[in-house]
């Protein structure tokens, strides 16, 4: 290779990777990724049942073993880290209510936590072990998504492409992979990329597919890099390359930006109502604003929400929401919940999206507009702006800068445990109480010696799975404890 | 959905092989359907030994099941169909000698067979049946590949990324989906489309990644739209499809050119050389003005190939090569060999193409040139051109209008088979009498009631695998017979 092959930004990165060690993170980073740990595992847990998943599933099914070290989450049966990395990553994001690095547009806990915990469950890694991993993912994946810059944003699903790239970043970290072998991890996940927005005009189940597919694909490359497969070294900015194929404004500057002094995880947001991110800064403001005046639904005569670019591109798809999940993407419908019911979670949606014709009064009222200051401020900050008319002809208006659940913003503990118990409790895929033993596991996880284990105490774990699960042995995959399955060849 | 639906290019395409019957296809089509899948064989076989295909295979071992309905070729091993596409996809395009189609520049036999097959053994279809989704996959992937042009090719390997859509293609027509289905099956692999040429430069494995990763995908994509998983409509030509992310010259009235009277299948090109297209109108060109001037290596001083600008951006990336494959790629090497060896075949190139002292200075001596010419007529031709100046002051001039293989220069079937089984013996994968019964077989796949079953009286089949392979019984995975596995849930 050239002599300058150190300075590349894809090297630097991996460097940064491979000598990330868990004492030189901070303490609060750590913090906050237990919490966005827990987060996720609420929104795993949360697409039980979900159609898109249980196809996923049941291809995982067909097509994998039906025995192996790593858990399906949603239904506690275990299989192979690859099929359970697969359906993990599919459920965590069959809800919308996980998390969102604004800068970045990136989704990170959908792709990178699944296939970290499916190889750490099969490699006996310990927690310190999987939250370095997970932090190392998040640095990465959202350098990444910035790198790729607001043109890649609008044809590219951020979360399906950049994921590869972080699901073989955190894995790669977790299985000990040097910066060069990070380096052909990442060349291989790269040249894996994909993800379109497309099918957002139709309702199509893309979206779970994609987090299936990145956190997959993620996880084969660093794994295809341990045996010794080759990949492109400057995939992201190479002339060839991620950025090459897939942008016309990137950035390679943003690829290392302060690398081991900014944290990028800590920036990641929190998503409060179950929707689409960019309909929340709105409904924030609608909410502020309908408070503050003790306005009523029927008191509002039109809304205009002032709104980015990006939001227009992703949400301007949507007319009348034929399914709950195309709902999340529908501004109108997702301050329709606000206005009628005071709330856009999880069961308003299921409950009030669709056929309740309060919230669809409110949609028809409802219209975007684009906003030269809130688009100037996008992706670094999602300004929330709207305008009210009245029934009585008054002119409102509202402003929110940092919509809840952004970092200046942010959950409360008993605000993110209560979420994710909600989550948990949702489609049954867990109890409150199991939900709970999970959470106590998480926020213990840096301690010394600490397993990388969600799951001993709450159901499920080695024992028989608690429901429905057909587990077979499997020859030579049966795994009779952990650690003794290594994942590839040898 | 609008009421313009069906007339969209994706729809008809799909209509197109919802509605293909095998009684309509010419039978001069079949025939050379038949060739391209004996091509194939070979080229799967020859892959048996390649680093990336064991380093691929060895993730299959590790994530799939060790049991199966579907074979490995180059081992003959079992396991589920996922992985059986994926291995031999790999496999099929480790020698570079699978066929080229020259208008779209994509390869379709390594990302069409290797799903088509493994699901075809796993549930029992007959001959007829497998040819019908072959031809419907190479119908579909050629006319996706000339849609999305030549800016597609410059940063993307459209094997890779056409290849996912040609298989979901050929896999949907094999389980019988309808139009709808074939839709949704194309609209989840084309949002999976990935593959980029950066990998070149490193001489990296990317390119049997991407094959390996088409031909699971679109298997993917298939079952997952027959179990109710729903695709984008428009991935091809929509706003936000594969040509929005990935084109800037694409022609939606290619999708659909000559549908049902035009068969793309028969336009194949079958690789004689085995190295990259690219390299084979120079070559033949070399070939012919040596040897009708009587010249030898060391009588040439300099020679200029004048070539089309897609043949600068592949083999450009390559000054002296460090691998055998990406020797492949440096059009010196290539034309090095033709002159010093006669021939540029696989044992040419594991002999000679990296310590031959006279193939590197016949390679110091070659050059390409842009030609305007032959960039236009590229790539619906591939035309040869190149300049000799002798070491006595002459200068000679030959052309090529159809490299060899070609459908106007196609090989003769003895030469077909010949190169077949050269392949097969290649890697000790399958003796020249095992192939011959597995071409004998494919010769006749076209009879009525004839299986789709390739390997039945050619060593492995049911029976122990012929060496090295681990099987065990898989729980309620073994297969005892044809047909009891169905792909999916059910």
């Amino acid at each position: 290779m050239p002599p300058d092959t150190a300075s590349w930004p894809t090297a630097r990165l991996c460097a940064f990777v491979a000598d990330l060690d868990f004492e030189q993170i901070p303490p609060r980073v750590v913090d906050v990724a237990k919490g966005l740990m827990i987060d996720w595992l609420g929104s795993a847990l949360a697409g039980k049942g979900a159609r898109q998943v249980e196809i996923i599933e049941g291809f995982a099914r067909a097509m994998g073993p039906a025995d192996g070290p790593s858990t399906v989450i949603p239904t506690r049966r275990r299989t192979s880290p690859y099929f359970a990395a697969m359906v993990n990553a599919a459920a965590s994001h069959a809800v919308e209510q996980d998390d969102v690095h604004n800068g970045s547009v990136f989704h990170p806990a959908t792709v990178i936590f699944p296939p970290v915990l499916a190889v750490a469950e099969a490699e006996a890694k310990t927690g310190r072990e999987m939250l370095t991993a997970c932090i190392a993912g998040y640095e990465v994946g959202i350098r990444v998504g910035e790198f790729l810059g607001r043109s890649h944003y609008e044809t590219f699903h951020t979360t399906g492409t950049v994921g590869a790239v972080a699901a073989a970043a955190a894995v790669g970290k977790l299985i000990g992979l040097d910066a060069s072998g990070l380096n052909h991890a990442l060349g291989s996940a790269g040249t894996q990329a994909a993800g379109l927005w497309e099918f957002l005009r139709d309702a199509a189940d893309s979206k779970q597919l994609h987090t299936a597919r990145a956190a997959a694909n993620g996880l084969f490359a660093a794994c295809l890099a341990r045996d010794g497969f080759r990949g492109a070294a400057r995939i992201l900015e190479g002339k060839k390359g991620m950025a090459a194929g897939m942008s016309h404004d990137a950035d390679p500057t943003r690829l290392t930006d302060g690398l081991g002094s900014r944290w990028a995880t800590e920036e990641t947001s929190f998503k409060w109502h179950a929707s689409c991110r960019h309909t929340h800064p709105a409904a924030d403001a609608l909410q502020r604003l309908m408070r503050s005046e003790g306005l009523g639904p029927e008191d509002v005569a039109t809304v205009v929400t002032h709104v980015h670019q990006g939001a227009i591109d992703v949400l301007g798809a949507v007319d009348i929401p034929q399914t709950v999940h195309q709902a999340k993407f529908s501004m109108g419908t997702v301050l329709g919940l606000i206005a009628v019911h005071g709330v856009a979670d999880l069961d308003a949606f299921e409950r009030h999206a669709l056929a309740d014709a309060g919230v669809a009064r409110f949609r028809s009222k409802v219209r975007m507009a684009l906003d030269a200051e809130v688009d100037a401020l996008y992706p670094r900050r999602w300004v929330g702006k709207v305008s009210i008319t009245t029934v009585d002809g008054r002119q409102l208006e509202a402003r929110v800068d940092e919509p809840k659940g952004d970092p200046g913003n942010t959950l409360a503990r008993q605000e993110l445990e209560a979420k994710a118990v909600r989550l948990a409790e949702f489609g049954g895929a867990a109890t409150a109480e199991e939900m709970r033993a999970c959470m106590s596991r998480i926020w213990s996880l840096d301690q010394p010696g600490s397993p990388a284990d969600l799951f001993a105490n709450a159901g499920g774990g080695r024992g028989p799975p608690p429901s429905g699960g057909r587990e077979h042995a499997v020859g030579d995959q049966r795994v009779h404890g952990r650690g003794e399955t290594r994942l590839g060849r040898g």
